[in-house]
């Protein structure tokens, strides 16, 4: 019997990816489902689709209604939310970290894939909690240690010309996959696009023969 | 103490106001929560953020997760679906007895509160599960006859000066409330937007004083 998994696409610049990043480990256990979490850029998939910014930014009447449905959502789910001073972020050092974690570049394969949900967490708080800076490599850095990691090391791990290009790869995934925003879901094959649909996603795999 | 309502906005032609439309009224009902349908057309606002077709139409990418995410929406509401051949269909006409409806224009203002809701759930299965043109009379009319109502009289009160007028008026008002899509949901000037969003307008509506 194949494991039931759900894969989790985020950008960590993403406003609705943060409400689902804190949710879907908790809610993913529940239902006896593995997720896979994978970090990407948004950005490019933004210009595939002929636009040079958020779309939150570029329509704001759509994005004004964003930030409130936001706070709404955060309020029902219980999380701190403080609407960034900066949006979009830059993501990338975060998604970098974030692929190294996965590939576990720096310090053995095994270890990556069991602190890359806590990372995450911290750095969707310290965006969209916190209105830190995730672009700094000390912000990024002190999450890292926080975690009882080398922070060093992998700041490091993050910026190898290898690591560079497994991101770059991700994203390439995405697009091929069908993703157009973020978050996705995917559950073999299936695609499930934002965090209104985290629960039929779960569902979904749960159904897997 | 005020009715404790929620004003329902929505356009024929919108893929997302179908399952919104047929889940309202048993939902608010159960939550002791009023609904106002209030039809108006989303052309012109999907005009004044730039677009001149349905975003769906334009990103195609976007497009086709909608019609796949639409059809498993309906799978989980048990709801009948068939994608339309034609989208997004013409709604004026719809959307124009669904206006002389509500201001009770052909046979009294207080007749057609009751069955705009039942007018409204018929056009919708005809567009989007029964793959018809609700852009013909004769299509309509039809099922204004199938409701016990004078098909050719409603006809002919949609298409009066005064009730092209109401239509307009509602769309201006749409935007100025700062709708941009559809289904939208307005609590006490509260806005939702997105069939998603249906729950939690009720609630809303329910924790109003």
């Amino acid at each position: 019997m194949r494991m039931r998994g759900i894969d989790f696409w985020f950008d960590f610049a993403s406003t609705y990816s943060y409400p689902a990043a804190m949710r879907i480990e908790t809610e993913a256990a529940a239902a006896g489902v593995a997720v896979t979490w994978r970090p990407f850029l948004l950005g490019p998939l933004f210009q595939k689709q002929g636009w040079n910014d958020s779309p939150y930014n570029l329509n704001p009447v759509r994005g004004r209604y964003m930030w409130r449905d936001l706070e709404r959502l955060c309020a029902g789910y219980r999380l701190p939310f403080r609407r960034p001073t900066q949006f979009p972020r830059r993501s990338i050092l975060a998604a970098r970290v974030g692929c190294a974690a996965a590939g576990g570049a720096a310090t053995g394969a095994a270890e990556g894939a069991t602190w890359l949900p806590r990372f995450a967490r911290a750095v969707f708080t310290a965006n969209f909690a916190q209105d830190r800076d995730i672009d700094d490599p000390e912000i990024i850095g002190a999450i890292l240690t926080e975690l009882g990691l080398d922070g060093a090391a992998w700041l490091s791990a993050a910026v190898t010309p290898e690591n560079k290009e497994r991101l770059r790869r991700a994203t390439d995934a995405a697009w091929e996959l069908g993703l157009f925003g973020a978050p996705s879901f995917l559950v073999n094959g299936e695609l499930f696009w934002g965090q209104d649909r985290l629960d039929q996603a779960i569902a979904w795999a749960v159904r897997q023969p």
